[in-house]
């Protein structure tokens, strides 16, 4: 099974829900910003108070994943929706960051260490 | 063209790209939900003090796009991790979700109107 | 009447309120700071869809009023939890902080302007 | 000594401060409710990769302690700047929530449980 993401269908049902709602007048890239960062919160707040272990074990717990996926499935919802409003290419904009990220973090010199790329 | 974002590949990618640097150890889900949550405020930054107008333009500032684009890709990195890690099905996640937001959210009842579907 | 916050009695209040609860070992400066960011994001939900003209009219609101008085207080609550755990001098960090705030945007370079200090 | 905030002196010299540049325009309470969420989560990022034990410990690295101080005052300073846009009591605000708080987290049942109340 190869798993892949169908953006074209995925931003077509989306362009139909936001216009049998009306709600494209609020679909502003401003607000789609706002919305995407609340749900990554809420995301958080799932694991707030969890220890690494215990959030590392989360899959154990089916309640805190059903969560966990629909605040995934919320953030990816958003982030979809700007990328379709803005007509961003994701998955060349994605490998574009990649590429810079080997460049910002060469393995010699960030092995084992979690610093941010100008404190290397 | 078919836009599609082939998952398997891109968590292969990361796999690599974090074993090469020996940055399992920092991936729990607990770090990566807090990693996407920053990244998506990194987003939110840019449309801080925009009018809703300079949102909905932002495609004609080829530096604030290059931003964006930056930004879109960082957070949907953080999310794939974690969906990788947590062995979630991204597409299944999404669909269900999408199910839950249309009972949720009937066009009759919130036709033109933003408000939570508690509040509806 | 001087507003004032009396820091000594609200962090003396939340020690309290902690140890009662055994929730010292919770209270890492980690999780405190994803608890503020979450309560931040909280406060920014009520936010989401509206119009600048709506937002500025919010006082006229009385239920959007009281979610956001409390919002705003969740947020202080951990920021001051936060406060007192690392011995933060908060009014001293303040005004540090507005002395290089007024360095970094010269009046006559920022007049009119809502662009970081380093796009100037 | 007390340790004390003198808000209405802060409420001053931000008028002042926002008036002199003209931010006024820029200052909706949409706007700084992004803002505050985006210094929180600034706040947040430096905690990112930490583990408990070397957020517990951060106190011992002046450097990271000055981002922390910093970042909290950012938080801070548009937390205070949209209560004193939108005329709030922050002083009756949060001692209401902290009432609230109380009745929801009865000490019998949230010893050692860092659960929300609605899970209690």
């Amino acid at each position: 099974m190869k798993k892949q993401l169908d953006l074209e269908a995925i931003f077509k049902y989306q362009r139909k829900f936001a216009s049998d709602r009306e709600w494209e007048q609020f679909h502003t890239p401003k607000n789609l910003a706002m919305a995407l960062s609340v749900e990554a919160s809420e995301l958080l707040e799932i694991f707030q108070w969890l220890t690494p272990e215990q959030s590392k074990n989360i899959e154990k717990n089916t309640d805190l994943m059903k969560s966990v996926k629909d605040e995934v499935s919320d953030t990816l919802y958003y982030l979809l929706r700007m990328t379709d409003l803005l007509n961003i290419d994701l998955e060349k904009a994605l490998s574009n960051k990649m590429a810079e990220n080997e460049k910002k973090y060469p393995v010699e010199k960030s092995k084992g260490i979690a610093k941010k790329y100008n404190q290397l």
